[in-house]
């Protein structure tokens, strides 16, 4: 395979996609739809093999039921696209338009990305997620999955290829790396030629991978280090069920709590309850001495515990004398993703909505909301946990830039 | 010097300017203003250092030109932190404020980036041009200076950090790093733990290292090949305003004309008025075959010519036989910078808004437009070349982020 070729067969097809309607693309979007549904014996057919690799190479029970299609999750797949085909397209907008001094008319205009590049794991569901959202705002996408589902991968590709091609749009709208070795990937990220814009979807080590090796502008996803806070005003009951579904609800997602941070005046009141949810949850708890000396019998947390996103059933607990520690703690230690304080307090309830450095700071709410779909974005292809171009739950409209038009009629300087 | 203290001692001032009110802010910036101008001796004493060393070294005479200080330029320094004080407060405003179904009220904060780094060539003003943008938004900033300028860059530093910390909020609003090797520049890019944002301004060279080793996300800025393209039905005198304009008017700004693109049916009316215009201005010209037998004469064109961004009296001449051909040579060559048709056809006028991909695309007028103060944003940091966070040029509004917050009571998912 031809990486450097593959790029520039992106680029070709990025200027057909940019002219198609919001009508040619909804139409296309819903034919690949009923195509993945029409072809899912063939997928699971394929996907079968990967699952068996799996399964011979001892993959955790957890990764292979990510792994593994039906034909409820392609039929899944298929709404996905549908959905995305009902939302706005956001192409074409015209904003901040405005008449300068000298008669040129300014205005700054949605338009697509280009390229997009998308580096995943072993989750197939994503192949059409990322085709669908990019398809949408007229970008074309170079997908590299994880070689675990390689053989899912190629087929949803081929019959996505197939059915936009049959539409009469080019089917380099969406191109798979077929080689799964780490090199391809590294030279993949170095294509700032070709790319504009590269996701990793995926575990903390790949997304580091992808920041230390990337040429092509990177938006960072995913790890969440969130915490709740349990302000010394706190109600209690409202404070455990926002802990025991931000910690419980879903162990495996970014926006799950890894860490409780209480405040050392509520310590007392609040943590036995706490603890005796989180036991019926069959969570272990690592906690600091003040915290095991209300509860005796806690696993000691070390400073690593603080750092760490667990993604199981395990969290962290920290006593703060004061608010302004918990908000030092919780900077000093998050990913920037998704915190929250339990509070009654109106001062201390702004203190942390302006001081917390995160993409999603809440009040008396659960960390579980930061989600595209949640926030009524309608499509997410990612949380971002960096501060350019998108922070937090990314919809339709981050995988869009602008560029400015000018009307003039013989304007000089 | 500790880089990665001066990176921490950053994370400490952010959290100071990001709590600083607007007014806090202007005051200093004032402040600071008043103590350049009072303070231009010592400048212009350390600059003098600086010019010596350049004529020593062989500095070329455009370069010793634009490190020189005078008590007018360090009083054009003082002004820009004036105008800058004037401006609006990016900070704060709260868009896209939504109740979703839940009851939870969600909306977008716009917060400063947090810490952003700088790394520019031998231009003693952008050291305090950059430290007023940054700090009216709420960011600190690390600077690294060319070494051609670097007692320059010191006493300025100096002053603005004396005049800051006088002023009751921390030094460390600005820094700089005094170390003038290589080494120190590459170890910078890669301070992705502190720095969220890095802007490179300067040298072609410059952005392709920055670009190569950088970890921290980078706004690429500047390099500019724009091309004037003159449709079959342009109207000549117009077209010969403009392109004389965009390629004479300031030769060695990003935004100037590099190449000029001429419909095949216009040639022969065009060409020679527009080759008598450019001689007049003593720009050499480079043309294809097809302007050749126009006016013979002129010095023969290589494909390396359409790539070249000169910044400088020469101008490359492609002859293109349809507005499609003359679109693919565009996107094909230039660095997504600024590009002008010149029509009198409303379809073509379009298709040229659609199709080219470049920060700012213009319909009869000059590429020269592109410009921060021109677009009416008041200040500029830089005309990113990118799709990600900002195209174009880049204002206050550019050095800024956003964050979610959410007021909810109580809600659970």
């Amino acid at each position: 395979m031809d990486l450097e070729l593959l790029c520039k067969n992106a680029c070709t097809a990025k200027m057909v996609l940019g002219r198609l309607s919001t009508g040619e693309k909804n139409s296309v979007l819903i034919k690949v739809a009923d195509a993945l549904v029409a072809n899912a014996d063939d997928i699971i057919a394929a996907n079968a093999i990967d699952v068996e690799n799996g399964k011979a190479n001892d993959m955790p029970q957890g990764l292979i039921d990510r792994l593994m299609l039906t034909k409820a999750r392609i039929e899944d797949m298929a709404l996905g696209l549908r959905q995305v085909a009902d939302l706005p397209d956001p192409i074409g907008e015209v904003t901040d338009m405005s008449k300068r001094p000298n008669g040129m008319i300014v205005g700054k205009r949605r338009v697509p990305m280009g390229v997009i590049g998308i580096i995943y794991e072993a989750r197939p569901n994503v192949t059409s997620d990322a085709f669908g959202l990019c398809f949408k705002t007229g970008n074309a996408v170079i997908l590299k999955g994880g070689s675990d589902a390689i053989n899912s991968n190629k087929k949803i590709v081929e019959v996505i290829r197939n059915t936009v091609a049959n539409a009469g749009v080019t089917a380099d709208a969406v191109q798979l790396i077929e080689s799964t070795d780490r090199e391809t990937t590294t030279k993949f990220m170095k294509m700032n030629r070709y790319v504009d814009l590269l996701i990793p979807r995926g575990s903390a080590g790949l997304i580091k991978a992808t920041v230390e090796n990337a040429t092509i502008p990177v938006i960072e996803t995913g790890t969440g280090n969130c915490h709740v806070y349990v302000d010394e005003t706190a109600d209690i009951d409202m404070a455990v069920n926002i802990l025991i579904n931000a910690k419980t609800q879903r162990i495996g997602v970014c926006n799950a709590c890894e860490s409780l941070v209480v405040h050392e005046n509520i310590l007392e009141k609040f943590l036995p309850v706490a603890v005796a949810a989180l036991k019926e949850k069959n969570v272990e708890i690592r906690a600091d001495e003040a915290a095991r000396k209300i509860c005796p019998g806690l696993k000691e947390a070390t400073e690593e515990d603080f750092y760490t996103e667990y993604l199981d059933y395990i969290i962290s607990v920290k006593t703060v004398k004061s608010i302004d520690e918990a908000i030092e703690h919780i900077n000093g230690h998050n990913t920037k993703h998704s915190e929250s304080i339990v509070t009654k307090d109106y001062d201390n309830a702004n203190k942390f909505l302006d001081e917390i450095d995160a993409a999603c700071v809440y009040v008396n709410a659960s960390t579980r909301f930061t989600d595209g779909f949640e926030f009524g974005f309608g499509a997410e292809i990612g949380i971002s946990t960096q501060k350019l171009h998108a922070r937090g739950p990314m919809g339709l409209k981050e995988l869009t830039t602008s560029k400015y038009i000018i009307y003039g009629s013989g304007q000089i300087r």
